[in-house]
């Protein structure tokens, strides 16, 4: 390691920016705006998320050669742009999609100054590991960089990088940069920011350099990227984070050790001048049940603006699951965006309408009733249905009903359907399943009840009226397909369901070691047929936002033809 | 290279059985089966194909622990049971799922011989692009294996390794096998036959060895393993070849050179008293057409198999479509077993009742018809359904009677959409998507016309009545969901479209490739668009059987969200 040449202070702006996928003009004008604020502040240096130019992830847009050409043209206009709005002096650090030589898709940093990407680094640990595809979508790159700015030599890593403890990161050591600069596109997993900020303070202290973390915000299909970017000094002590979720920009002044390595780029050896540090702010950790209320409502919030609907539709059956999704969206969209329909059965009580009318009223939203009886009868008179497919076939017709209605005003469809349903099997195809996004699929029914209680608890501290109703969260859940049916008729008690699940599901426990931590083998057999066998009901089923380390969907890629059996091994 | 110590014959049998996933011990019987008659005709090696004993692919079952234990547990098993039945002296490569000394899964293939596993190959090349995933669900092993067998030394690789030529294929090449054998799981894909025995033959002539190649057979999902198992001689030449799609043995003596290499495991030194080789058989390529009806059938077959259904039901609109489809299911399981559903509405022409009819004559499938009119009429008389939702609302209510009645008899439904319309969003989601198979969805509408045709012109070959009337064949498509409607109301001609259809995604061309290819600018904008803004649509299909390079489904990963629009970049 060099011996530092004295203290040099970067000012420094995280842009926590919020872009989508394929826009590059519209994530370019985000960049922009984001530059000229931080230009503003007297900023040296900003950094944006991995591929904020592009969006993220890109999945396999990345191996298309046009895409890759616009990104190219794309970084170099938006270069040059900087620069003709007066911020060439400023250097940006830009995630985007390059091309190896050999036309392979890379996912790279640019380092922007004075109208010219100065440098480029090129992402070197591709995770292909639960949602990701990046081994299918990039090829590596194998090299480190420092350029040196303001006199301080600045190492850039992306995401994953830093999760390799003798992978580029040692590399990068061995050169002792002055200061690290990691852009990530880092989805939320519940109680992954106290994993980050782990991870950022231990590896800062061990390249004794302060490290500037900057993740992405804002969903994208079943992914929200949560912010949560963050400065640790050296030694590794948290010095600013972003709010969760949140949007924007934040200012540090940064004390760096100055011209401690050799840069592959010299981009400003002039030393700024010590002004007064401005102070930063550290967000504070919230509860885990506003982190995930936030994550639904960005999730879904973003599924409807940048498809670019403007208003949902979904049916309110009085029971606790879809009057969480109704409280999500109105919290994302507004009330007045929000329709729902109570489509009430011969089997449905007198409580469940009242209590879908009363969630209408506690939040505003657009309520309607249209009795599925006629259309119900219309099928049972016409086609043999009994049993189990005539309580499909109502859920089926509540579902044509809604998409119905949704092909008539143009509303997003959601689907209310939750973890634990989804993962035993317990929903009807083309019925409660339809929708275009299905916000609450990846929340276990325990945690659908902890979450209502709490955003009730959140609006009586607002001194606003609790919008779910009281009676939806205290009810015996019921699918009412038939009558006096009752969710336990047919399923084990949530509390122990969701525990097996979560052992199973998440964890990945199999039979044997279930029935070793001492749940009992018959229910663990019968869950886990349940589980295995409703693959290709998931398969079909809209996607909705991830908040747990193994949702449904891309993080959990099983085989709907299989006949492995744990704990059933003699079927 | 050392030199070779003389000329030895090995009688080698290639099983080309079809297991189906995570079935232990019904993959371990079929093993023994195979063993047992290989034994029987005097056969020293039987090579079953890539992880014939879990099934291929596994995908995230690989990542449980309990399902690596099992896997183990059945290949030290099959291995005693191999010995136990008599078949101690005879060798079998066995592919399967192991673990490394991690803990991380691993594509292996087991050499057993005298009732225990002598060595074990690990798979060093993880395809992870398509439909592969192998870079996330398995570790890679970095070392070759040679195995003497009756004194010829036989290298062992696993299909993707011989793709890449400077990979472990030259690893194994500087160690002079006298003999390799190459277990796959290789899914069909049109025209890959070709591709498959000209590499063969490459790299047996590279390696101056001849190669044993072994491929599954069977579906599994949307994958058809087509079989095609062959051997070459060391000039490349081929010597045998098994038909295509088609299970079972096939026995080859073999010339090889003896004590050629130094080898990791001696399993026998003792030379085989040379006899009168066997004659074996070069199975004869068929054309295109049968090719790809071979795959359809075996893929919906063993779908329904597997799955442990027995019938399936499906709409039948006189259309050439669900014609096509059921043509393919009573080839597939039976007309006994095929379930045809007229559906027709007030849009509905009287040759479209006529030819559905038509259909089930031809072929002894069982027919019923049920208006729709009541359903659509209690819809529209209780909810405003008007334009694209009425229309909608017809083909859901066909969807909803389908399921119904699955659910009532226990059919599995088949979707009849095909690919073209598939790509452009010519579908309803929930009504004619409805289903838990969609045989064509990987099947362009051109070449729907042209399997029809193929399958009636054999027909006629084999003196059997055409199972495709032939108004269904030549008359104008039209999806009849209002007055007079032609699908070239809405879409381009269906030869055009399907070429820039097979430019755009098949082969990911772009927008300005295609301009400069001759197509007409604003045509190839709009029929990009709509692939584009249909990926939501796609995302909730049922599975269906892959037959191009770039199916939909797992093969093309894209954002549902995306602002990407090439062509419409002004948007």
């Amino acid at each position: 390691m060099k011996s530092a040449a004295g203290q040099y202070r970067l000012r420094i702006a995280m842009a926590a920016v919020n872009p989508t996928v394929g826009d590059l003009a519209g994530n370019s004008a985000e960049v922009l705006r984001a530059a000229a604020a931080a230009a503003q502040e007297g900023a040296h240096l900003i950094v944006f998320p991995e591929m904020v130019l592009t969006g993220y992830p890109v999945e396999d847009l990345a191996l298309r050669s046009s895409f890759r050409q616009a990104s190219k043209k794309a970084i170099a206009a938006l270069a040059t742009e900087l620069a003709e709005q007066g911020h060439g002096d400023l250097v940006a650090v830009v995630g985007y999609l390059d091309e190896a030589p050999s036309g392979g898709p890379q996912n790279v940093a640019a380092v922007i100054h004075g109208g010219h990407v100065k440098a480029r680094y090129i992402k070197t640990h591709l995770p292909n590991f639960g949602v990701f595809d990046e081994y299918r979508n990039f090829v590596a790159g194998d090299s480190t960089l420092v350029v040196r700015i303001h006199g301080v030599d600045v190492g850039v890593l992306i995401c994953q990088d830093i999760w390799h403890e003798n992978g580029v990161l040692a590399k990068l050591a061995r050169r002792s940069p002055g200061l690290v600069v990691v852009p990530n596109g880092s989805p939320f997993e519940q109680n992954k920011d106290d994993v980050r900020l782990a991870l950022v303070s231990k590896e800062a202290a061990r390249m004794n350099a302060p490290f500037v973390y900057v993740n992405m915000v804002g969903g994208q299909d079943d992914l929200v990227f949560d912010g949560d970017s963050m400065v640790v000094d050296r030694t590794g002590e948290l010095l600013a984070r972003t709010p969760h979720c949140d949007e924007g920009l934040m200012i540090v002044d940064l004390d760096c050790d100055g011209q401690t390595s050799s840069p592959d780029v010299i981009i400003s050896e002039d030393v700024i001048a010590q002004s007064t540090p401005i102070v930063t702010a550290i967000a504070e950790r919230t509860s885990t049940e506003e982190e995930i209320w936030k994550v639904l409502v960005t999730g879904l919030r973003d599924y409807v603006a940048k498809n670019g609907f403007r208003s949902v539709v979904l049916g309110l059956s009085g029971g606790i699951d879809s009057a969480l999704v109704a409280a999500i969206a109105v919290d994302a969209i507004g009330a007045k965006c929000v329709n729902g329909v109570a489509l009430p059965s011969k089997y449905s009580s007198d409580h469940s309408l009242e209590d879908a009318a009363q969630m209408a009223k506690n939040t505003g939203l657009h309520f309607r009733t249209i009795a599925i009886s006629p259309m119900v009868d219309a099928f049972t008179s016409n086609v043999v249905l009994k049993g189990l497919a005539e309580e499909n076939v109502q859920a089926r017709v509540r579902g044509t009903t809604l998409m119905g209605i949704s092909n008539q005003e143009g509303h997003l469809v959601l689907a209310t359907g939750n973890k634990s349903e989804l993962a035993v099997g317990y929903s009807t195809l083309y019925g409660d399943a339809v929708g275009g996004f299905a916000p609450i699929k990846d929340i276990y029914k325990t945690d659908v009840w902890a979450l209502s209680k709490w955003r009730n608890a959140r609006a009586i501290e607002l001194g606003e009226v609790p919008p779910i109703p009281l009676r939806s969260i205290e009810k015996e859940p019921s699918a009412e397909l038939r009558p006096d049916q009752k969710d336990s008729d047919s399923l084990p008690d949530y509390a122990i369901l969701d525990e097996v699940l979560t052992e199973y599901v998440d964890n990945d426990r199999g039979y044997e070691e279930l029935v070793a931590a001492g749940f009992d083998s018959a229910l663990v057999a019968r869950v886990i047929g349940l589980v295995d066998s409703a693959e290709y009901k998931r398969r079909q089923y809209p996607p909705g936002t991830k908040v747990s380390s193994r949702a449904f969907g891309k993080d959990r890629r099983l085989p709907m033809t299989t006949r492995w059996r744990e704990g059933n091994e003699a079927k």
